[in-house]
């Protein structure tokens, strides 16, 4: 039995009463995080483009809402909406060794297609898991070398929407493997969008979440896929991938639960850049550093960073600033924070920021290098004005689920997303009593 | 100025006045056969799940139509169920040298489109030259080491669609850059569902269409994308092409009309099978051979037809015959065509086929290989029952423009799609008028 058949197995076999109460209460954190990154984004560029593209294309109502405005939709509106809109702020989560953020292309799917059957908090989390672990456990199949190209949250992440779907519909072993095969050949995103600044990564994740449902429905209808898309020879790993570990799709398959490795963001910046900013903010508040006392700071890296922020010197706008190593390591030497609030006012006009900009630079290192995507380790090398060399290290950056948020820190961001989005201060408490009781609600239509 | 700026400057400015008169006749051409190829696929699986599809995500009406069920519905989703519908049958166009299938992508978007917009005939025709420029020139620019594991009309045709659609809203240089920027990202299909006879061939073709559609209307309100997605280090060269020759991009912009090479199809089954079925068809006509007089067959193919053909044995679905070389060739050696007709009666229940099909091979020949994709030689060794050696050999397949169909054929081709469609025997008539007049219709929205 291939890998592919193994994991097909065990995410039809996986019922609500298998999951540990960690992994459901490790769920709901995940999705008032993603909530709140979604309702943030409300009138940000181009979250309003989808908008009106869901108006054109789709029906004037429907059972999924889209949650910038509240507006009815059918499934796959809601879903591309939604997707587009929960990535923008790069506040949403991420799991380190698939280099995979679940939450922008898991959640909005299904709930869509939650709200659309009718069903209940319960199954929505059995399926959101199913969709973590299948989508995790792929992005580390796929590898270093795919995501070199690819980005892996468009690309794998069409399968784990589709998975959390083929869950919620409750697919058996057969079914899922046709799903597979059908959201595996729609799997799509490359980086080559991120130095011009433009919108794609946007375009990516609405389009994993909206085309992996789009596989469900139709699959749950009866469309056959190919029955090894993963591991086959003309399938994802042969076509876009140079490294791929097949035992990695079945392991240790209902023990290790990969949801609970997901990170919470932190910093309202690229991943990549958060190890090196903890390090900084690590050793200035050590050292006592001011920003005007150091004259030069080297981020010692993984590949992977560099890949996906080396080609971002002076960044055009506050989405391209995310992925700028010196913007965000000025507004923590600057500003002692690199929150959205902080993005929004300092990152690209701040003279003081754009100073410290351009004393970063990036080198790999190979220690660093070989601990990931496991470990993201912050090492940085800082020169002072009065020419002393210091470094900076952590081995657990913010987030991790080692160094993680509690409850109280989560629904402060919740609040602050909230608050950036616009909308009233009442409203925030009120989502977050809902969402801590997620697993009790049949109504998921009136849940936001 | 890299080649995809020069490509992109070239499809803002043409106009349909640039458009010579054997472009734009053969245009007409291409697009009857595409409809009939459209609207003879009613009924037949996997279409209905499209169009239920349609239904449960789209609005109730719209100025679009899905062809085979006549139902109006928003551009996104005629050019869905209609591009998947185009391609089933294996009865649409393919243009050698990129050996991409461009109508199936190409006018279900542009159609749809134009529907929804209110355009012209003539402004259709010349965004379908638009598509059908850019597209055979980015498939030829992938090369073959990209269609060794990629469906080329699912990738490029992505772009193709896109590019169609954007020359149908006019888009300048710069925004029809952002478009291949926007489409690329989005360019997926793999060949891995073909050895289990899966539907994805028209969940690819359906998704190219859509997707093509949907990057031009987000480009259009402002959506901005990669400026090199076919080159970029980070682009789709770079991740799924290992021979890519960008010069193939510009070649000869305007003076060589790239849609003047397409092939029309006269066999009902995969191109690559369409040589050697010719070469088989002429011997045995020379020879005055019957199929029983014949105990082995051996076609001489390019390495792209053992990748596509290699997998099939024992064919599970009418579908999955039309890539069976032993069933083709069965076909035609013993009822003497490989139609749609023969397909359906013939290709699965039908010993004689099957006998004739066990005694069929394929090898790599080196002389095929050299000329293809450019040209597609057709090689066959006949070894009779009475001990004879024979060869046959055609340099130019029926149907490829140097062996055309003339428009009398065309029009009984189309004839015997609709037939086979079950539409009443006067429908086909009326539709031909239609387009042989298309240049200076203006409602498109009562085409058909």
């Amino acid at each position: 039995m291939s890998q592919t058949n193994t994991l097909a197995a065990f995410l039809a076999a996986l019922r609500y009463d298998d999951l540990p109460e960690d992994v459901v209460a490790y769920t709901e954190e995940l999705f008032l995080d993603w909530l709140g990154s979604a309702l943030a984004a409300r009138g940000q560029q181009p979250i309003p483009l989808f908008e009106r593209y869901a108006e054109r294309m789709g029906p004037a109502d429907g059972a999924a809402r889209i949650l910038v405005s509240g507006r009815g939709t059918s499934a796959y509106f809601a879903a591309l909406v939604n997707a587009a809109s929960s990535h923008l702020l790069e506040q949403d989560d991420l799991h380190n060794s698939s280099v995979l953020h679940p939450a922008t292309v898991v959640f909005p799917a299904v709930l869509a297609a939650a709200q659309d059957l009718g069903k209940s908090g319960r199954e929505l989390i059995l399926a959101a898991v199913a969709g973590y672990e299948a989508g995790i456990r792929i992005g580390e199949f796929l590898g270093r070398s795919h995501y070199r190209i690819f980005h892996t949250t468009a690309t794998v992440g069409t399968l784990a929407a589709a998975v959390a779907v083929g869950k919620l519909m409750d697919f058996d072993a057969a079914r899922m493997l046709h799903l597979l095969g059908s959201a595996g050949t729609q799997a799509a995103g490359l980086w080559q969008f991120l130095r011009d600044a433009a919108d794609s990564k946007q375009l990516h994740t609405a389009k994993a979440a909206a085309d992996g449902l789009l596989a469900a429905y139709l699959t749950a209808d009866g469309l056959t896929g190919a029955q090894d898309i993963l591991e086959g020879e003309q399938g994802m790993a042969a076509g876009m991938s140079s490294d791929a570990d097949p035992s990695r799709l079945a392991d240790r398959l209902g023990q290790r639960w990969a949801i609970l490795e997901t990170s919470f963001k932190y910093h309202a910046s690229c991943r990549h850049t958060h190890p090196a900013a903890d390090a900084l903010l690590d050793l200035m508040w050590r050292e006592g550093l001011e920003a005007e006392a150091i004259s030069a700071v080297t981020a010692h890296v993984h590949q992977g960073a560099l890949d996906v922020l080396g080609r971002v010197t002076v960044p055009q706008s506050v989405h391209q600033a995310k992925f700028s190593m010196g913007t965000v390591l000025g507004l923590i030497a600057v500003h002692g924070k690199a929150g959205l609030a902080e993005f929004q006012r300092f990152a690209l006009g701040d003279p003081r920021v754009a100073a410290f900009r351009d004393k970063v630079r990036m080198v790999l290192d190979p220690e660093v290098d070989r601990a990931y995507p496991r470990h993201w380790l912050g090492r940085v090398e800082v020169v002072t004005v009065d020419g002393r060399t210091l470094r900076g290290a952590i081995d657990t950056p913010k987030g991790d689920p080692d160094n993680g948020l509690s409850r109280l820190e989560l629904e402060d961001k919740f609040r602050r997303l909230l608050a950036f989005g616009g909308y009233p201060a009442d409203d925030a408490g009120v989502l977050i009593e809902r969402v801590w009781r997620l697993r009790g609600t049949d109504d998921l239509d009136n849940l936001v």
